[in-house]
């Protein structure tokens, strides 16, 4: 609804107002807009087709006299009839209860905002957690194709558990962590949130229980809420997720699995020690309690390489291993994988089929190729070059501008920077206020809702230009802004 | 766990029962066999590594002299401890609980065995939907990046609905079926199946009663009743699903929807009349029961167009209409779409997100090409003779040799012929006995469970050559075992 893409034609003989009024109502008159639909506000619909809104106004009164609009006070304007529904009067379909009943939630209010705010180029992003576009290798893709004999490419459905020879070049680069997998214990899954969904859906009872990092990315999806789980939060230090309390929590609330990210945290950037490592598996093990492992950044480092993986010492199978590309090669190409026991896998794999017949063959035969020939460990070793400079400047930037009202540590290796603002600023009115200047933020709420004074600054996508306007902006913002932020 | 590729090395100097045992216990140390994990049986150990049975026995009983395996009679062989276990006596994880509670079902015995049979190049498969390997435009689909500007690519995470620039060209292309959606109401999926789970897990309530054909290719997934939901089906005539009953099971099942395949119907080939297209969009309207439309064949007609989609004729978004690239350009691409009024839309996309984050920006990429200067158009042509010719083809043989004990219509469309066979035959029976000689055939009871007389047979896959030896293959197992297959 918010994503219109349509513009009224400025050199056109027609009107502006009558060109809004036909395209309206075209949208009422195909259905796409059915009875009972919302339609965007006259100060949106007035920024989105670039004109006055008086223009907007006369375009909708004439809707209005048709009898397709009513504006209701208080609650906007919505459709009220198409003109098939005027001339039959028969009723229309019931969509917004179907809406309304569907068994997910929608995403919480925040995230819906920012993947919308995302759409618009001219927002400078501080929290996005991607690669940004100038560090996607186009080329290298493209190259792939280019050597590619027409043999080698299959374009049919592909066997439950994923290509094959990818699944071998997977088990060939887990090796290297440490992580020993054939072939049959690695699903092939399009990224490691559809790896939570399917785990969600395919090995969870609902009501179950899913201890995780306090703060962590799990809050900002529904995967597990959505399919009727609980998610209970356990206390991290600067060496990863206190486990004292675990068997406890897993007593009391019967929980069903523990969710870690120990590398390069989302959001926090924490590394978990080696010695933590340890002590969490034995406990795990010990209450027989199931990990996993979100392991989508341990590329992602800096300076030396991170621990090994606590699936590289899971000699229990005691541990689902998710991993990724979206973090160092490419979010679109929609590729990962879950590690575990074979039943445990098999189950999986079933479970995707039915949900979508497997990931994209052209994804995975890429993610193939580049797993292949050390193509991939040195695009690696490029990339972690490049976030290591946006690590410096942006910490540069911090110390030079939020030294007096904010605290973070350095992170050793992936996206992002916890930023702790300490002048008692709510982070979620700075969101509000940001965006209107066209800055979209990550705030602590989405990791944790109680968090009020974090933000998760991310280096990884804006361009150095925006990240030195945007945080000294923001620093501004803070600063005058302060009382009202309280 | 049947998806072994390893094998042994009979030119190495280690014997190869020595082989087998290591290999086998590497699963179970690293826990890719976690304890109670039942192994594949000997016979199948034993085809998998191309070894004698004895081979297999020695290596299995070493294993239960290690204490790692046990033997129970009349249930196979299961892990029984992992060398850690034995040494640590921690419990494991009971893997096997999580698998069972999952709230998805397992798909049908059937279906799961025809996934694992497909994995298997040595077989015939006589009734795989799927456009052939030699069909598929492997050469087209490497061009398309061979053209391609490096900045034109995009690997990044894609908007909600899925990338713009597809969106305009799946709206023009609908265009030319007269389906009127602009961008906004059109969601990029990762095919027709994802289309169904994301309607099943967003629009409908738990319990939710669904209305189909019977028989169905909703029978043979399993997204909507994993989901909660019950299907109940309707009975199908020659011009399409008989609509007089549909305002009274409505009413007496409460029945959320009608998911409906009027065009080269999924098992039976039937395409629904102008005439039924416009009765049941009545009785549907007048019963305010939304339709899904499943229209991912219309592409393949023979002779002449079939008759417009009923979405061309809905102005009251009553129709949720999917589409699909999988018949006729590639599977592998995992790309179809949802069209229907904006608000559900919305709500899609926005469940979409939750899950998956959208669909491979490769494949949205490449689609967006093939739809863009008449590619798809000439290459739909092509292919559509070629798909003739196999009907031709088959139907020819049909006549041949199944004269004297089968029943069919000739499919103007589509890939499928619904064959019935009038000698009392079991077809599922007929299945096993095939699937033995490495003939792999559709069940009737695939598409509706009280079925036991159809076969699905498909032209589109097997080569001719292979559709000759193995229909006439298949008129003999009949002939010659039909007391056996009552
Ligand atoms: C910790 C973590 N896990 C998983 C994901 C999911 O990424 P994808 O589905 O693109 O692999 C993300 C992305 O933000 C993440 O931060
Ligand atoms: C009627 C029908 N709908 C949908 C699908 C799903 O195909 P895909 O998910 O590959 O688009 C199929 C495939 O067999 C089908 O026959």
């Amino acid at each position: 609804m918010r994503d219109i893409h349509w513009k009224p034609d400025k050199n056109s003989v027609i009107p502006l107002h009558q060109q809004i009024y036909d395209y309206l109502k075209g949208k009422i008159i195909n259905g796409e807009w059915t009875v009972g639909t919302k339609i965007p506000t006259q100060r949106s619909l007035a920024q989105q087709f670039e004109v006055n809104r008086s223009t907007i106004v006369y375009a909708l009164e004439g809707l209005i006299a048709d009898g397709l609009l009513q504006s209701k006070v208080g609650s906007g304007t919505e459709v009220l009839n198409n003109t098939w529904s005027l001339l039959t009067s028969m009723p229309p379909p019931d969509w917004k209860s179907y809406v309304n009943s569907g068994i997910y939630k929608p995403n919480i209010d925040i995230i819906q905002e920012i993947n919308r705010s995302e759409a618009d180029p001219t927002v400078i992003r501080l929290g996005t957690g991607e690669l940004s576009p100038e560090l996607l290798p186009n080329e290298q893709m493209l190259k792939i194709f280019q050597d590619t004999q027409k043999e080698n490419l299959s374009l049919g459905y592909v066997e439950p558990k994923g290509r094959f020879s990818l699944r071998q070049k997977v088990s060939e680069y887990l090796r290297a962590k440490g992580i020993v997998a054939s072939p049959e214990s690695i699903l092939i899954v399009s990224g490691g949130l559809q790896a939570l969904q399917l785990i969600s859906i395919g090995l969870l009872e609902r009501g179950a229980t899913i201890l995780h990092e306090t703060p962590s990315y799990l809050n900002s999806v529904h995967v597990f809420q959505s399919a009727g789980m609980n998610l209970l939060g356990v206390p991290l230090d600067q060496e990863g997720v206190i486990f004292e309390k675990i068997e406890q929590l897993k007593r009391q609330h019967r929980a069903a699995l523990l969710y870690t990210i120990p590398t390069f945290h989302n959001p926090t950037g924490i590394v978990m020690s080696e010695q933590r490592r340890q002590e969490l598996l034995k406990v795990c093990q010990k209450a027989a309690l199931p990990i996993i492992e979100d392991d989508v950044y341990s590329d992602l480092w800096f300076d030396s390489p991170p621990p090994l993986p606590l699936k590289s010492q899971d000699t229990q199978g005691n541990v689902l291993y998710i991993g990724s590309v979206s973090k160092i090669l490419s979010p679109g190409l929609r590729i990962g994988w879950i590690v575990g026991p074979e039943p445990v896998i098999d189950r999986l794999a079933d479970i995707k089929m039915q949900t979508d017949y497997g990931s994209s063959s052209l994804s995975q035969y890429a993610v193939e190729k580049w797993l292949s020939n050390g193509l991939f460990t040195d695009y690696a070793k490029r990339i972690r070059t490049e976030l290591r400079k946006r690590r410096d400047f942006t910490v540069h930037i911090l110390e030079k501008y939020f030294s007096n009202f904010a605290t973070w540590s350095i992170p050793k290796g992936g996206f992002y920077i916890w930023l702790k603002l300490t002048t008692n600023a709510s982070t979620r009115k700075l969101f509000e206020l940001a965006l209107r200047e066209k800055i979209l933020l990550n705030p602590g709420l989405i990791y944790d809702k109680l968090d009020d004074d974090h933000l998760r600054i991310s280096y990884s996508y804006a361009s150095f230009e925006q990240l030195e306007r945007g945080l000294i902006r923001l620093s501004e913002l803070i600063a005058h802004h302060t009382p009202k932020l309280r």
